[in-house]
């Protein structure tokens, strides 16, 4: 459950306001059972959603598995359900922590070399969290699963969808000569949508 | 907003629960101004959902923006929230003529190769659709928006990320010999996640 939220580039939380179902998709980053994602101070997403109960979903499509009947159809995919109160970070201490947290969880050794926050910004930024409750995960791989249907004569089998980072393009205004860093080279090669979480 | 709903290969649906939120990932299908999901007809939520009002978001993660400052960072996405309330498709037919649009819609001349049908399966399945009442469509593109950082010394840019469907798979059991379809390889030499959907 931890690997498909700490690989998923970003989540989906539910909220319910005045009684209706809002999912808004977000970056999210997790620190042990806690799970943070943040927004404009101004949000009413996030202060409608301040202590009440969220589900906060990630979810990979990974293909299409096609069988010999419309019934077996299926996809490969991982998703992780996540529930829990949403609570606020409080203080501009904890606030630049998990600001901290959420730069270097993506790209290991950025903070330090960017423009410092200002306060106005960190007023800007409102941070919430849950600490997962309870939570779901639920992984499909492989191939149809039709038996009984193999001597149907129309191919059957799985279409993979990767999903990956690729070159990274500079800023139209970057400084001549900036070198892209070791962390967002790294973050390509390894093919991957985020940077490996750190060991806890 | 139906361009990203028929690219998108899964939507995410927010229901509400005795109160609290959860949140679903499903393969979706749309036709017209309506969206089509599915599941098991023994589904909790299919059958809590029904004459609720519900949201459907599909977003994609399209890259990550690094600017100067922790506070511009950002990310390349496109999501489309839909909402409506949850109808179910009622009857035999209509719930036939609703499954052959999603196969159809995924693999356009599919539904007629397949092994027919059987009435315990389409028993055993719930269509439900919401006619959209209201959407609201985001896109990010581009590069980090932080003239005032510009002179700051630190890499700045994006790094993109693709999602595609790769070379098909035969099943294990497939009858020796049996080609790729057409539509399969169409769809992977399209590089993207759907079918083109036809014109309307």
């Amino acid at each position: 459950m931890h690997r498909i939220l700490d690989e998923a580039p970003l989540c989906h939380v539910g909220y319910v306001i005045d009684g209706n179902p809002y999912v808004t998709p977000t970056l999210h980053w997790r620190v042990g059972d806690r799970v943070y994602w943040h927004g404009s101070s101004a949000s009413r997403f996030l202060r409608k959603a301040l202590g009440t109960q969220v589900c906060i979903t990630c979810s990979f499509m990974d293909g299409y598995v096609l069988s010999r009947s419309a019934f077996f159809h299926s996809a490969r995919y991982r998703s992780a359900m996540v529930f829990g109160k949403a609570q606020m970070v409080e203080g501009d201490d904890h606030k630049m922590e998990a600001l901290h947290d959420f730069i270097e969880n993506l790209f290991p050794g950025r903070w330090d070399s960017l423009r410092p926050m200002q306060p106005q910004e960190l007023k800007a930024t409102t941070i919430l969290y849950v600490d997962i409750e309870e939570a779901t995960a639920k992984v499909r791989e492989g191939f149809p699963n039709d038996p009984d249907d193999a001597q149907h004569p129309v191919w059957a089998g799985a279409i993979p969808i990767v999903q990956k980072t690729v070159e990274p393009v500079n800023a139209p205004d970057l400084i001549p000569g900036l070198e892209v860093p070791d962390y967002v080279a790294a973050l390509v090669r390894s093919g991957g949508l985020r940077t490996p979480p750190r060991a806890e």
